[in-house]
């Protein structure tokens, strides 16, 4: 798995970035990889800014964190951070999952699933249903849309490598953050499977409530 | 306002429906007319199943809930109870918004704006942007589309109250449950102003845990 943590924090209003903040016994990226160590995915490659990897090494250092992890450094998009990361694969033939640094509760159930599923299909990514009513911006108007057509999208996106690396070779917009999105233009099928309703990402201070409440309910389980 | 509370609970394994379950100091529904009330909307109309106003009776006795509410009968459908709180109107002209009981956490400021927007433009509905990636299901394929001009949309939605009545009058499925949907058969353009994210709908147990995290945060504050 690749691990992208390259965010400032700049949205969370936040002195540090938010992979880096505590939740419960420790910062939300020792929990995320913590996750996919858990579900038996011991390969895995942590991309984050150069300027970070002193500052992680004392937090791996102050929480005794243990996981073994490749460290790759980020680049200015999300894509060149990706990108880093194929880079230091060294198999040829093998299935990779990119993952949101900041999406700690990713749960076991979903990265088996991802890995199964690109496995035999080639190309998966975890979807939720919509709660609420969808409508669509049309210029200054708007209009409802049928929310059952629609599912938001998640990471873990697993891939066979060949197609992800094939993938990154497509001349592409430098701001582009969406793997399957890419893998698509390749003309592979993505095939969707439904994700679990914890695997919130954590961008807002909202959200960081809403992950203390998260943690401490796993905590109590 | 016309709060629907018809709902039986079965989506969440519950005894009691979702608007009865006790969220800090007292039932949701009654978190949720206390945000109208708060907001210095006083004609407040409840629409409940008629099996359910014996139990609600004697929950406001043993909370002491003294916010004056009409009780109105509910329908089958969600339909049917919005329509005969319409009903329970005397008003000839005025403003009203529909609102789901199940959504106690909506801010002093959208119910503000729901009516200033309604009131000015006839017709208001609260938006929240969409923070994962979007795709849609077209058969067994589905496609990215870009999220930025999709958004989820809450209550309270707010109208004119003759708008809401002529569109009650138009032949209806029976299951439909967005009034906007409804009011722009009468081809009167729904102004999207930005909700309160802490706006959720109730449904699921999930729901339900970071439902007590927000209670509890808004209650140190």
């Amino acid at each position: 798995v690749i691990i992208v943590a390259g965010g400032s924090g700049s949205r969370m209003g936040l002195q540090i970035p938010k992979q880096f903040v505590v939740l419960g016994d420790k910062p939300v990226l020792m929990h995320t990889i913590q996750a996919f160590y858990n579900a038996d995915i011991s390969n895995i490659i942590l991309v984050i800014p150069s300027s970070h990897k002193e500052y992680w090494n004392d937090l791996r250092e102050k929480y005794s964190f243990e996981i073994p992890h490749v460290i790759v450094p980020g680049g200015l998009f999300r894509s060149a951070s990706v990108s880093n990361g194929l880079d230091a694969i060294s198999e040829e033939d093998a299935v990779v999952a990119v993952h949101d640094g900041v999406r700690p509760f990713v749960s076991r159930e979903t990265i088996t699933r991802a890995f199964e599923i690109a496995e035999q299909d080639g190309a998966s990514v975890p979807y939720l249903d919509i709660s609420d009513s969808l409508r669509k911006i049309e210029g200054i108007t708007n209009k409802p849309v049928d929310r059952d057509r629609f599912k938001t999208v998640q990471t873990p996106q697993c891939f066979r490598l060949w197609m992800l690396k094939k993938a990154y070779k497509i001349p592409q917009l430098p701001s582009f953050n969406d793997d399957a999105t890419l893998v698509e233009m390749l003309d592979v099928p993505i095939k969707l499977f439904k994700g679990n309703q914890e695997n919130i990402k954590i961008t807002t201070p909202f959200d960081l409530i809403i992950a203390e409440t998260i943690i401490s309910k796993l905590q109590e389980a």
